[in-house]
């Protein structure tokens, strides 16, 4: 293994946010991809395996020689009922921490949720920031708030690193209105990602959502303390919001 | 069923906090107990049942006519392997919740406890709030954890009641130095309980200790929002700690 190329496990990676991800990082890091039932036709990179993961037999393999886990594998959807989140998203979660504990894995990025605060948005009770606490507004949500919570206590107790970014509406093109709020375009968040691997950061929440100049969720603390300086704005994509007002206050 | 006696659930009642609760509410509400495994020699009242809270179909019928649920049922020590804290702290406080829901409730107190926010204390990173962000010291204190985050989405999606209490050390005496910090007096957690269910409180977290003069949790807003006024204190029971200053400020 060349030194200063780190290998990196994409957990989930056959999913849209997955491949995409493995196009951004399989140049910075060796990257170990992992399938939860079939392997997609001609997978970007020779290292991956298939595994589910509500099996810790299975996905314990997985973590032989990683040094850092992005764990995207999970029930993706906010209506999921709770024998499936249950299964994937908390099961599933404690079987990839305690495996990548018990193999000596240094950090673990997890893709959370918006959903984990999404009563606050129903209430347009805004801003957000990381740092309240969680109103989840589904099954989901309280499942990845569950993952965020045992991520803390791995950090406490073991030392390890756990950053939890809480994806926007992810896709290639801001959609809707709503998108404003957001939006999260693909290669920021990429770049969140590889900044959160490179960071010296212990424990962290972050909104993983673009640059939209209308955004209600704070990305100020991903933008301190990673150096996060996202490339899109979903304003920019939809029509005018506010006017334009002159240096001397006129329209 | 006569106005104005409410029926109350307690889950658990078998343990030794349950026993102690179930003597001090149940000249004030009609009560139901809920047991795990055996019905104890001689309960004290006549409405009982027994239930697994993992098999949903066992407990949902528990549920029938209740106003508000205590529930105590779970495994309650800090040492607890996963397997078993996800069984009975996880999937068997969902039944519990979900099937409340189902039958009506309007209300759940949840045994929470110390433990969600453990870390802070074996950092002695004091004084804690419960608005803090949780750190819990085991995997028994995330899936509590995890109840008080499947409480707050209940609360939010369905307007059910629900109140934390994060339990201190509890029992009749003060034992150690520890005590000082987190002792709960069986008839303070009586007194609690009651003024949580009489209370008008729609979602909430709170540490459950008596006065303890060098408590190093908020009790303010227990004191506050219910009312609560504990009766006990340890340091009273223990070797003085701080010399008596008189007026002048001299000892």
């Amino acid at each position: 293994m060349p030194e200063g190329r780190r290998r990196v496990l994409i957990t989930g990676a056959a999913g849209r946010i997955g491949q995409d991800l493995t196009g951004f990082l399989k140049d910075r890091y060796d990257l170990r991809l992992h399938f939860n039932r079939t392997v997609p036709e001609d997978p970007a990179v020779d290292d991956y395996l298939i595994a589910d993961i509500a099996d810790f037999d299975q996905i314990r393999p997985a973590m032989d020689g990683i040094d850092s886990v992005v764990h995207l594998a999970g029930e993706p959807a906010v209506t999921t009922p709770w024998d499936r989140v249950n299964r994937a998203n908390i099961e599933g979660l404690y079987n990839v921490y305690e495996s990548a504990r018990q193999a000596g894995v240094k950090r673990v990025v997890f893709a959370s949720t918006n959903h984990v605060m999404g009563m606050n948005d129903r209430d347009e009770n805004w801003p957000v920031y990381s740092s309240q606490p969680v109103r989840p507004d589904s099954l989901y949500g309280v499942s990845k708030a569950f993952g965020e919570t045992l991520g803390r206590h791995y950090y406490d107790r073991y030392g390890m690193s756990f950053i939890n970014l809480r994806i926007g509406a992810y896709g290639p093109e801001p959609r809707d209105e709503i998108a404003r709020y957001m939006w999260l375009s693909p290669r920021d968040f990429g770049q969140l990602v590889w900044r959160c691997l490179e960071s010296d950061v212990g424990y962290a929440t972050y909104y993983a959502i673009s640059g939209n100049t209308s955004r209600t969720w704070d990305i100020s603390d991903a933008v301190v303390d990673l150096g996060y300086g996202p490339v899109d704005n979903a304003d920019e994509h939809l029509p005018p919001r506010y006017r334009k007002i002159d240096a001397a206050g006129e329209s």
